[in-house]
């Protein structure tokens, strides 16, 4: 029997798509990728998914795991592939709550396990702008970040255990609810992250932390950049690490702002350069009691600092939100990251990671640079600061890809100069696979790609992703 | 030429130790494996360190890495291999306080990190009893744990960045400073607690943290074990998460502590079923402030939630540190653990990992098992409770291997019920081969197995550590 009937008699007509009701499945989302899939599989249980990879790999055909398909980088593209949908995993199993953790499948949306950590008093710490749709196979395949990776790490800093489909159809089962475990290698790190090339994760156990009581948030305007890193340490020392985001909207940012959504207006019109949203969260009771003139002691606490750091010359201007409406406000101004910096074409975008007191750097370096090889370019800078992860965008009006991938080469060469990444929240899937030829250590990539041979000898999970072919060069 | 002669041509004579000068490195400190390595080579860089696993390998004689020598598995003993030692890598290369790094060799001693990191107001947040001589290439190599895991994590996550010198002799840079980078697979988590079975780490980039400036210690005896972690999470929500131990000392610990170290006394003669330690640290002024009547904030803090707690019936009696040396007499009794416990012989000592809420369950179904096994045996129980690390150690008077086994097996049959480890922290090196052997998921060993064999096809990398042979069956 051929892969399609012998799938839809495995899972059932309605769960094995094809043709046009595959459209959903077949392209990602920004429009950049228009794959052609053999088949979209819906198995709807871990065993259904060992079975689909079983009966794939018995025809030869490689499979590749979608979820939320919410990513960045191609990694579910596929010409003739099956797509392996983890949508229908969609049970959270079980959430524990004296010992913070949920077990939950990897079709469950982020959102959904946000509003039932809530319940419980409890956060799921991961944010960012795609959660209503992301799902947690997609958020561990590709170790997602966001905005609250300053205090709460990555999807990896926040997953204690795995159930992961091997590229046999094997289950291996890394289920585990412990915090330590020392019994041999750490097959569930690589999993995380590895972008579905490995095997498929089916269901995981989540740390939850409490949910924050109070938030502080406010807009200032920092002197300067290598100021900016010195306000963070001091933020974090006043208020005992309770800082939850720090995010970096410099001068081109705001101009692209004011231009693409003057709705939501420029905190500083004065001051551009370096204007800072952060945001500190409490769970003590202490710092998150209203007092009887109206504020809560840790929005006090955020003002006192603010107020010091402003004598002490470090910011120039701020602002503290005093209501949940304010508070959007300045969120929004950062939440259209997406949409301004989408808003002109071609856009050359980056995911980049450097060293916390070496982004002055980059922004110094980078700008002679552009100025010689795409004179005139308007960039778009956004960075979750507090982590050292910058989208810098350059917007070259001519789209030829030469200028293209000079424009890469110059942001790859300091990235690499400054010891940064040029991925760090996105993944490689197909659009980064040039930069992992180029940039990463060639004794790194030998062992990766002895892994992948060691784990999936027959090349059939997620082929032509992540690794780049041996002979790669540029 | 032999290996001798070629390494001391690399090293120099006196970095190729042989017979009676091996005597420190050969046996273990516990004194429990004597081994009879061929030589211990001590190079002094990270080339050396290459060109002495390459010279190993051309001669075909295995390399077991060796640092601080405070294992407690055996993961260093040799019959014929060559003990690598990294003691004379011991440069701190460089602090960072600003980004919080610190970039050091593996020779480096753990206290000598806290030191370092002291004098710009950092800490390490890595704390356990073999502090003083332990080497960050140890501790990085066994994913050391210890008291502070419940609130900064264990070794693996904190450490940015590794270098290891590959079984070929090619040396692996990933000493990034990054806290994002999604280049690719996690190769880092892969040799951290990976007992030098795959590679010999050289350095690493480590995460520091503000040091605390106030520590509140209370012991205190809770009503019961499962109350205790209602406690935890009380504790918790009322400081905002500054709970940096919760060790758990039951009666049967009280029993030994009070006959062999009567000196440091018993806190609640009365209530000895729950004894519990716990500390808080704060690193924002607002909590460690002395107040006018003497003491600080955090330790009124500490008192309320106690009081609190005292009043709704989850706690019998509790005492407060009101100085630093009643801090001390606190600490003393938990960190007489080692000597206690060692103490009587025979000893059947074990390092389990439970899901935090399944401590009890195991406690109540072990002891009739023992009753069943070993009449009238000894135990001694002590536990990183807040991470579910319990040291559970059985003194059955018989030393007959057989009933050594039974004991093992009645232990390791309700942690794996309970979905628990054999090994939480101490790593699994030769004692625990069995066990990996019989509770390691067969489709996780197998993997393990691929692993090792890719990376290490010649199996010269401390062969015979942590992965059992194919063929052990119990």
């Amino acid at each position: 029997m051929s892969l399609i009937p012998a799938l839809k008699s495995l899972l059932g007509d309605s769960h094995v798509l094809t043709g046009p009701d595959m459209a959903r499945h077949a392209s990602d989302w920004m429009g950049n990728y228009h794959g052609t899939p053999l088949a979209v599989a819906r198995p709807g249980s871990t065993a259904e998914v060992a079975a689909t990879v079983k009966l794939a790999a018995e025809h030869g055909i490689p499979v590749i795991p979608i979820s939320g398909n919410t990513g960045l980088t191609g990694a579910t593209y596929t010409e003739g592939g099956l797509l392996l949908s983890t949508e229908r995993l969609n049970r959270i199993r079980e959430i524990r709550p004296a010992s913070r953790i949920a077990i939950v499948e990897s079709g469950v949306i982020l959102s959904r396990l946000h509003d039932a950590a809530e319940t419980h008093g409890l956060y799921f710490p991961l944010w960012f702008g795609a959660r209503g749709s992301a799902m947690i196979g997609g958020v561990l395949s590709t170790n997602a970040g966001g905005s609250n990776v300053l205090r709460y790490g990555s999807t990896r800093a926040l997953c204690l255990g795995l159930e992961v489909v091997l590229p046999d159809g094997r289950v291996l089962n890394l289920m585990s609810e412990l915090h330590k475990d020392n019994s041999g290698y750490d097959l569930k790190d690589l999993f995380i992250g590895a972008e579905g090339t490995l095997g498929i994760i089916t269901a995981a156990v989540m740390k939850l932390v409490p949910a924050p009581r109070a938030h502080a948030t406010a807009t200032l305007a920092a002197r300067s950049l290598p100021d900016a890193l010195t306000l963070l340490n001091r933020l974090q020392a006043a208020s005992g690490g309770l800082v939850e985001a720090f995010e970096y909207m410099p001068a081109d940012y705001m101009a692209r702002l004011e231009r693409i959504r003057p709705d939501l207006g420029i905190p500083f019109p004065a001051h551009r350069d370096c204007t800072i949203l952060v945001e500190l969260a409490a769970t003590s009771p202490a710092l998150a009691t209203e007092t009887p003139h109206g504020t809560l002691p840790l929005t006090d606490l955020l003002e006192e600092t603010l107020a010091q750091l402003m004598q002490d010359g470090l910011i120039l201007d701020a602002t503290i939100a005093r209501s949940t409406t304010q508070r959007a406000a300045m969120w929004a101004r950062r939440e259209a990251a997406a949409e301004i910096g989408a808003a002109v074409k071609p856009m050359i975008d980056s995911d980049i990671a450097l060293p916390l007191d070496r982004v002055e750097t980059f922004l110094t370096r980078i700008a002679p640079r552009l100025a010689d090889i795409a004179p005139g370019a308007e960039t778009v800078t956004v960075a979750h600061l507090g982590d050292g992860n910058l989208h810098f965008s350059v917007y070259p009006g001519d789209p030829s890809r030469a200028l293209y991938d000079r424009v890469i080469h110059a942001i790859e060469d300091i990235v690499q100069d400054l010891g940064g990444s040029f991925s760090a929240e996105h993944g490689v899937g197909l659009s980064k696979l040039n930069s992992m030829a180029r940039r990463k250590d060639p004794v790194a990539l030998d062992l990766m790609r002895a892994i992948k041979q060691a784990i999936d000898p027959g090349n059939l999970m997620n082929p032509g992703k992540v690794l780049p072919p041996k002979d790669a060069s540029e």
